[in-house]
């Protein structure tokens, strides 16, 4: 890299919440997390030179397109700030870090916003589902199909079987430990919600297939949220570090990041990867890529990880993608315990998209946030103890678009 | 700029073409396009780093999302590359360029293909305009607004009539200009229609105001088309050069941009600028910061500008904003005949968006790759004799994103 990117906090809002029965606009969503952001971080707007959003699909769901644009409206001291949209489906957060990172990289800013939102609750669950589509080739994949990604990610957990053996009770755990860990998580949408491994075992009225072998207690949220973090340039993270009174060299920054696409037919993904040991090989080398710029040999070299578990398929699929076991055996890790919060390499501590939810956009620059909770030692409840990296996996469409980072301390 | 980053051309498809009535998917022009591209510049599949999509609402016209991923299916050599979509209304494909620029400067890639890419005329005009409403704050300047942008370019015209006075046949003269450039490009929407300053000065059934002043004849095209262009570190652009029997001196670069962002409603534009001698002074400082980046002091260090003429409004405002009259005083370039095509400094050579056509993500990579025409003397018909140094200008919504970049060669 040519310059440091460091990362500054955040601010997240409360998964929980339903905007559209509180009669609230996008646009209400999006200045609380560019305002909570400033407040939490002690940033005065003059300071910002840069905004990016993530926002996957405002045009479907809320009929606004132009993203970007909003963030000059929040407060006087924006106008005239550039400001731009990037959209990756469900790694639409992570592509708007990628661009603010690569801005601040080149020497073009010192402190940018990267606000990943996205409201999703303002259409009933089968058009939601519907527009998700969107996302794989909506003609070829989306259309008249119902819910069209719970049967995307079933036929992976469906390859797994076939290449490997998989046996649904580790899927059922996977789902346990997210909703656990979200309890402990007071911006998580389901910190509420009864689930646990027995319960996600049972196939029934409360829990029917929504996908092949996709359950409900599979699948992750439908969510209103938004997430908002600053990237700054060293010279920017030097005066904001004297200035809170601490050192530069406390201050987490990108470490690494990886960034792959694969071919967006499923059918074409399997195809691809027929002999590879890895099902989603893409996802992987994203990963390697992650740990490689990052100076660290493997998995061994974090602590914990944030991962898209958009299904417990995906995670099932990221257990093995990250290196924890080898190609085909994420079951041990789940057996082992070592992806539990008080495990060797917990996932997804905050809950991730099954238990904190997934507002599209925003799960990108949410994951990235709560990584930067714990090597900051300030994650409350779902803290990683003694944490100083971690690592994310963002993911569009069915292993589509994949995007990892690397953060950390020294 | 840490780095250059060169400019080796593009592939525009065929403006005039509607891909709905040859029964094609956005994918087949994207493909096209991309294609287009590798074939006219001599760059192998395998050569390409990372790809960079531009693309304002294929959601809405074509109901698919996650563009970016699309270049993947191209080609095999694709498999694995790291790919975005962007957006900001029509300055979608200016904005796509700008990540891709940022991304060679800070050395990630090597050589990055950009696309912009718009299919329009899968719905009627009058839910194409809805659509439209969407690059401005929807709920309050598009719903329930036939033909929201018209009536606020419109509105744009009034206020410079309010603030200096102005006579509609200088706006005549501008779709004039557009349309007699657009007959001299084989790639123009309209090269084969009839219009006039008579024709335009006319408001009658055949041309009818459909904003306000702005008449039939004042508005930009509704547009399928896709632009792809190739941006380059000095590192491959020196190979490609070299295996092409060029000099490195001899390929154009980004001299310089400007990237800025105003409120995005068009009445807190002009409440904005109530004191101030430009009527949209952000696009103002994005015009000077492209200068100044690049080492020029006024519109006088470019030999012709491509700019973003979606209504005869806008351009009489560019006219001034970039410094070739006094602020209200645009009518005189107009009248002396500076801007066409045969004057001291053309615009839109091209026929611009409204003789050339405007697929809105498309706009901003199209106008690019129309200066690297200028300045590599290949614009034919529509060349400016002895061109080395162009400036372009693509805005999205009311004034509200604004993107340039000057394009030359030493």
């Amino acid at each position: 890299m040519s310059n440091k990117t460091y990362l500054l906090g955040g601010y997240q809002t409360d998964f929980i919440r339903n905007w559209s029965k509180e009669n609230k606009h996008l646009m209400a969503m999006y200045q609380e997390a560019v305002e909570g952001a400033m407040k939490e971080v002690k940033i005065d707007p003059e300071e910002i030179d840069v905004a990016h959003v993530g926002n996957f699909a405002a045009e479907l769901y809320c009929m606004q397109g132009h993203l970007g644009a909003f963030f000059v409206n929040i407060d006087p001291a924006f106008r005239g700030l550039p400001t731009s949209r990037h959209e990756a489906a469900c790694a639409s957060g992570s592509i708007a870090i990628m661009a603010a990172d690569a801005e601040i990289e080149a020497g073009r800013y010192d402190l940018a916003c990267v606000l990943g939102v996205e409201q999703m609750k303002t259409v009933d669950p089968a058009e939601g589902g519907n527009f998700l589509g969107t996302a794989a080739w909506y003609e070829l994949e989306g259309k008249d199909v119902e819910f069209p990604f719970p049967k995307l990610f079933g036929q992976l957990g469906d390859e797994y079987d076939k290449r490997y053996g998989l046996k649904y009770e580790y899927l059922a755990e996977i789902s346990n430990i997210n909703y656990s860990n979200a309890r402990k998580n007071p911006l998580a949408q389901t910190r509420t919600w009864y689930m646990n491994k027995a319960h996600a075992c049972l196939q029934d009225d409360n829990n029917p297939a929504v996908g092949g072998r996709v359950r409900i207690s599979d699948c992750s949220q439908v969510t209103d949220g938004a997430a908002a973090v600053f990237l700054a340039s060293e010279k920017y993270a030097q005066k904001w570090a004297e200035r809170n009174g601490k050192k530069l060299s406390d201050i987490p920054y990108i470490k690494g990041w990886g960034h792959h696409t694969a071919p967006i037919l499923l059918t074409d993904k399997f195809e691809e990867s027929k002999d590879n040991e890895y099902i989603l090989p893409h996802v992987r080398s994203t990963v390697t890529d992650a740990y490689k710029r990052a100076g660290i040999a493997d998995v061994s070299g974090v602590d914990g990880i944030e991962t898209h578990d958009c299904f417990t398929t995906s995670e099932y699929m990221a257990i093995d993608h990250f290196g924890l076991t080898k190609p085909g055996e994420s079951w041990k890790a789940i057996e082992e315990g070592v992806i539990a919060l008080d495990g060797k390499c917990p996932i997804n501590p905050s809950g991730g998209l099954i238990g904190a939810g997934h507002p599209v956009g925003a799960t990108g620059t949410r994951q990235v946030l709560d990584c930067y909770k714990q090597v900051t030692d300030t994650a409350g409840d779902f803290q990683i103890k003694g944490a100083k990296n971690m690592i994310t996996l963002n993911i569009g469409g069915s292993g589509t678009t994949s995007v990892s980072f690397v953060i950390g301390v020294d």
